[in-house]
């Protein structure tokens, strides 16, 4: 197979905290870190992070520069090979813009958004690990904080399975989430 | 399946730095509250944290007395029930004592070292996976900083196969890591 036109963003609004409501979440160093790291990993084409606030935007320039082409990349290269995936974007509208305009692409990406709870029909793993074999962008959907606020899930493309750990508790940060979704769509496996 | 006799455990000490030398790491409080959250949703039994340094000892104490029995059991009940997993040991032959000693296990866990680049036969994930079924109890090893020291990886029972992404970067966090490893061993799944 062919690497997949996968492209991943992490939203910092709207998103939703601990009573529902519609808020934009402060952006966490390691959240983009280790999403960064994962990506990189599993052949991603870029890793969007996505904040309207000007203070935190200028906070993710710094630390992406610190490490691309500052002091850190000549500390650590292959973190540098890691951010370089990072872009930063207002809002969706702005990423999917983005995408569609990429040599690579055949038109505007096929969103789609992962929750630990979907009210919506789903697109099963093993569907969606096929569907990226058909050569046109795709664009995973990932929120902060408690999670894409509910008019994100809505009028995105597609909504993915939520990831059933053993247990009936599925409280995975957004850090293992993104890891262990980009496994199971990307990762190489004979397992039974 | 009934549920594996499962236990984990993250070293500080003996793992190696960037030029291989044996250190001891310090503790990074998002390992703990990303690893405890994964370890609940596999049905992972305890979370070792391994140190010898006192000063990280009172310090990962303090954490999880936090939200284990102070102020934030009330903030945040689902992260006091994944972070009441963890047990803080000076050593891994403490870790091994205490899972012998435990009603359910029927003698020594068999201990399993993860690392991203392993010199010795491995076992791979599907094997792994079926060998839970035994009742046996089963000791999954991570090292944080650059990784678990030689001599550890060397003298556990078994190796784990690395994670293979999607390309030769291979530069996971040791949190994304471990939500991979327990998502391949323990995840509910009906890929093909």
């Amino acid at each position: 197979m062919s690497r997949p036109n996968l492209h991943l963003a992490l939203v910092h609004y709207p998103v939703t905290n601990k009573n529902g409501d519609v808020i934009a979440s402060a952006v966490t160093n390691l959240d983009l870190h280790d999403i960064a790291r994962a990506a990189r990993t599993y052949g991603v084409k870029s890793f969007y992070v996505v904040t309207p606030l000007e203070d935190q935007i200028a906070l993710v320039g710094q630390l992406v520069s610190h490490w691309v082409s500052g002091p850190g990349s000549a500390y650590n290269p292959k973190r540098r090979q890691a951010l370089e995936l990072i872009r930063i974007k207002k809002n969706l509208e702005e990423v999917i813009s983005e995408i569609s305009a990429l040599p690579e692409s055949t038109g505007a990406p096929r969103t789609i958004v992962t929750s630990a709870v979907i009210k919506r029909p789903v697109v099963p793993f093993s569907d969606l690990r096929r569907m990226f074999g058909d050569g046109f962008p795709y664009l995973l959907v990932f929120g902060t904080a408690w999670g894409l606020a509910e008019a994100m899930i809505t009028s995105a493309d597609l909504a993915l399975e939520p990831i059933r750990g053993a247990t009936r508790y599925n409280h995975l940060s957004v850090r293992s989430a993104a890891a262990v979704i980009l496994d199971r769509l990307l990762g190489r496996r004979d397992m039974a």
